[in-house]
Parts: structure tokens; C-alpha cells; sequence
């Protein structure tokens, strides 16, 4: 599979709002996510730990719309935009997150996210 | 200066369609710039060479129109997303493209910047 094949079935389970199971499918074992932010989710390491932050993030946000544009390509690496209409259940006011993840491709699987904001 | 200081300024010149400006001011001298594609222009090394690359594709491109969003953040680095009207010279077809781009800096310089379509 190239990176292009893999980053656009990637995207299209994104676009359904399926973000698990993008992660199960094309996330490797070892996997890094880099947020933009201090403190423990700056960097988690492996599968679990980002389906981990995952699982916080969708238990402690509601979703009120998103859009997924992408993927835009160079060589082992892909970005995909999202914006996405939701409300932290922290402080219960609605925001438009925008944001753009930054993906790195190696053996079929994705082993590093990035995201930026 | 911080990179978030950086990038909202660098992004202000090209949203004012001043990417010349831009690239003076900001660009490192060792500047390394990656495009998505083979040949002569997927790699350009240093302030001239990618001086060179940014006077062709004016000269080669007629553009309608410009977006420029962002920038958005991680640590040194930033993204910015354009999406540019324009008219190649080589095809004489109007089209849309739809780009990121992922800057790294360090020294109050970009060092590198690489763009994903």
C-alpha cells in the first residue's frame, strides 16, 4: 500500500467520524501523538496510550458538526484539516476547532501524528 | 521572538500576497524547501535556490485570487493552508490549488518548509 493509498482510505473513515477505527486500522503498535500543548497529553507513546486520549477526548466533547479536508501529500508524510464544532463538557461554551494533523507513514502503518492548532 | 510570533507575522505578509517579503525577512540563509514532488524543484537548499523557485512560479502562474489560513501550532513548528487560483502558463487551465504548509523554525529563521498537496 503506498502512503497515498493508505492516507486516503485513512481520511475517508475520518470523514464518516470514524476515528477509532481509522486508529485501530492504520495506527503501528508504537505509534507517537504529539499535541500542541504542555502537560500529559503532550506526547503519548504506543496504540494504547493515544487510544487512551482518544477515548477522553470524544467522552469529554460533544460534536456538533466536522469537517475533514485532505489528504494533502509529500513523500512519507500526509496533513489533513479538520474543523470541528463542538463543545468541551470543561467549560460548556461551543467552539470551531481548527486544526491541521501532519501524519508520518512507514511499513503501511502510521507512526507518528502530529497536530497543530 | 517566539515561533508563534514568527508565524503570525510571516503568515500577515503572505496574506497580504507579499510572499517575497516574507521569505526575506524570515527565511534562514540554509533554508532547505521540500516539494511534493520528483525533479529539479523537490528539494531546494538555501535562501537563492529557493528565491529562484518562488520568481519561477510567479512568473509561470497566473493567480486570481488567494487564501492564506492559519498559522496553526506545534512546538518550532507551524502550518499554514492556501488555497490558490491560478493559471498555469505551462497548461492554460484555471485551477484551485489546495496546499499545507509545514514550516520549521529555529533561530528566530525558517529552516525548513515543506509543502503537502
Amino acid at each position: 500500500m503506498t502512503t497515498v493509498e493508505l492516507a486516503k482510505a485513512f481520511t475517508a473513515l475520518l470523514q464518516q467520524g470514524d476515528h477509532e477505527g481509522a486508529a485501530r486500522k492504520y495506527n503501528a503498535d508504537d505509534i507517537v501523538s504529539y499535541e500542541a500543548m504542555e502537560g500529559p497529553m503532550a506526547v503519548c507513546k504506543g496504540r494504547d496510550a493515544v487510544k487512551q486520549k482518544g477515548d477522553w477526548w470524544a467522552e469529554n466533547h460533544e460534536v456538533h458538526g466536522a469537517s475533514v479536508e485532505g489528504p494533502f501529500f509529500n513523500g512519507d508524510q500526509f496533513t489533513v484539516r479538520f474543523k470541528l464544532d463542538v463543545t468541551p463538557k470543561a467549560t460548556g461554551e461551543r467552539v470551531v476547532m481548527d486544526e491541521v494533523g501532519l501524519y508520518t507513514v512507514k511499513d503501511d502503518k502510521i507512526i507518528e501524528e502530529r497536530f497543530f492548532y
